[in-house]
């Protein structure tokens, strides 16, 4: 009778071998569908409000224990231009853009009640009085907190920006959407900004 | 030799075992990783086609069996006043975003086409002619709902609005961005709006 | 001894088992959770830029190998309507918005330094000259690549707009927000443009 009960348990044995190794396959693929603790954002927008709140969701989320990713696109690109840098051998239209466009953090206008420039230097007095940190401190702790920065190549080209005239910043990248969504695709939150 | 197959199953087993707790560790990870049928949503901007479009999706992801969180942020902020009450002691600047601000959601401007109130008062008498409900309705729809509202006060404080003057609304929450970042970190869908 | 072993061998064969099941009900539960390799998008702005974003995202995530969404509403729906077709038996306010809104791709205008539609010209301009495809190109490439376009059915009733003067597109499905919610729920990155 051993005998017979020691071959059931050789074949129960290789049923749960069987189940054990689906399981594995199935967290397997778990696995890969899984996200990280990060954020992801693009910053199409180049308004200091919106601008503001990025940095805020960004540096907010590292001191949550999450990774930020922030992808700088289309308006958002001039606002890490440094003011400091001046560039050459631009053709006419990369000149125009240059000027017409903000340069720097500095720059930045408010998306509503800009009223001439003086909503948006009211808000940033207001910012001062409240202590919020001014766009220019965001973007300094976003850099201790190892906040990664990707710029978008595309924008770069089409605005006739250098990559000489960009900000310090370290680890900043310049880089295609592709990169991004490999970010975005492994992150909790995506948000488009 | 029934000793020997005893054995070698006991091993087996110890194997299985093994196996077994690897897998349910892998699976602990995926647990904490996995997120819950929740949409959050960032309610930034202040216009009531956006305004519209948050309820929308706030009260059809709940009639899906989804929960849904709203955090309003800076110009999303002024929309949750309530136009009846009225709230005194106020510095200048809080006077002045009073009065520039929409009071309430029967305040609220088309982002395009507003054409000096025309385009909107024109939009909400379309609304009513195709059923659409109003953003009152879609407010009282979403307390019933138990649409979970949190408001940003980071924005209360710089736009100087104080807690009397914001609508009654079952469950509203003055919190910070960490909070959101919190809901939204387990949530299936999150948007900026 | 051999019938000991056996004995307490078939009650640990059936804690395994249990163990088994319980670990299956908790991967079907993840199972259930788990999103696609989907990015899901609300077109909502109607601004030439951003329409632009969203294509891009579009097109690039499904070079990466994702499935791609995008949900026209509000705004966008109007870039959507085919220039070449007429549509009669409009009311007053439906030939209103007719007229007031971009009809297609070609009608569209920046979010910002339109300049009277100068900007949106240089902007276009500049794009040739750069090689970035034109809106035309991106929605073609769309279709190719069978991105799924659904259009938002109360934003064609609010405006009036008639199926028969939208474009011809493989597989543009007509639809609510709650056929949008269910794919973005099964996605990994959904975004509000």
């Amino acid at each position: 009778m051993t005998t017979e009960v020691s071959t059931s348990t050789e074949v129960s044995m290789q049923a749960i071998e069987a189940q054990l190794a689906e399981l594995k396959t199935r967290i397997d693929v778990l696995d890969k569908k899984s996200t990280e603790d990060k954020v992801s954002m693009i910053v199409f927008s180049g308004d200091l409000d919106k601008i503001l709140a990025s940095f805020v969701i960004a540096t907010g989320s590292v001191a949550m224990g999450m990774e930020a990713v922030m992808f700088f696109t289309f308006w958002g690109t001039p606002v890490l231009r440094d003011k400091k840098k001046q560039v050459g051998g631009k053709d006419t239209i990369g000149k125009m853009f240059g000027k017409m466009l903000p340069t720097g953090t500095g720059d930045v206008k408010l998306s509503k009640m800009n009223m001439g420039g003086m909503g948006t230097a009211m808000m940033k007095a207001l910012m001062k009085k409240k202590n919020v940190a001014s766009l220019e401190q965001m973007l300094a702790m976003a850099e201790e907190l190892d906040v990664k920065i990707y710029v978008c190549e595309m924008s770069m080209d089409l605005m006739g920006f250098k990559r000489e005239e960009m900000i310090d910043y370290k680890g900043l990248t310049f880089c295609g959407v592709a990169k991004f969504l490999e970010e975005a695709k492994n992150s909790r939150i995506q948000l488009f900004i």
